[in-house]
């Protein structure tokens, strides 16, 4: 565990000792949710090989799934390049919104695609009136 | 855009004005990155169709690939289920990491699936032990 403990000295955690986790399907690859870890979470989610989070909001520590019986299972921790967030791929039993559904990022601000569309046929008008 | 609007209304900043934004790869589904948006970026964001985001380091808006050319070009974007994190699925140009690495997290703090192998061997040892 040398190399683990070494890696865990390049974790930065922010002025209130937090670090994002983003929490992946390592088989889906979809984006489950985002929580906010400190030490003390990481070391129990290394410990206990499923995910601890810090709640904000209540000011304790949980452990996904505890009283949904949604555990995520922790399959690979990786941080990026300057080491103040975390990707975490598990294996996610139920489902990952405290709402139900599979992620929680159900949510849609804009779908850039239909955007997209709707300039090409502008500019096709365009050409088109031009023609 | 009437319902980009609204939905904008449902975006929550922290208390320094910001909200980190996870960037997906829309084609492989990887996260490359993550970084954080305040509103004028955001904004510039939905505006261009290309990621701009806020450097808490230089105090300043960056439009990513601005000098690398490594934009990133807005195909969703979504919020989570209590509006404090977005995620945005994008198609990369080049390398999302300034390191030149394709994605942000190639730090690997634990493989957590050689641990599990280490603990059924240790538990086949001992069941083979009391056998």
């Amino acid at each position: 565990m040398a190399l683990e403990e070494m890696a865990l000295d390049n974790i930065k955690y922010d002025d209130k000792g937090l670090i994002p986790a983003i929490i992946q399907d390592i088989n889906s690859k979809e984006v489950l949710m985002m929580a906010y870890m400190n030490a003390e979470s990481l070391e129990k989610t290394l410990e206990t090989g499923t995910t601890w989070f810090w709640s904000r909001s209540r000011g304790a520590l949980w452990n996904k799934g505890e009283t949904s019986g949604h555990f995520q299972y922790v399959k690979a921790i990786n941080y990026d390049c300057d080491g103040d967030t975390l990707l975490i791929k598990v294996e996610q039993i139920g489902v990952a919104c405290h709402t139900g559904a599979r992620n929680c990022f159900f949510n849609e601000l804009v779908e850039q695609t239909n955007r997209e569309n709707e300039v090409d046929i502008t500019i096709l008008e365009k050409i088109y009136n031009v023609i």
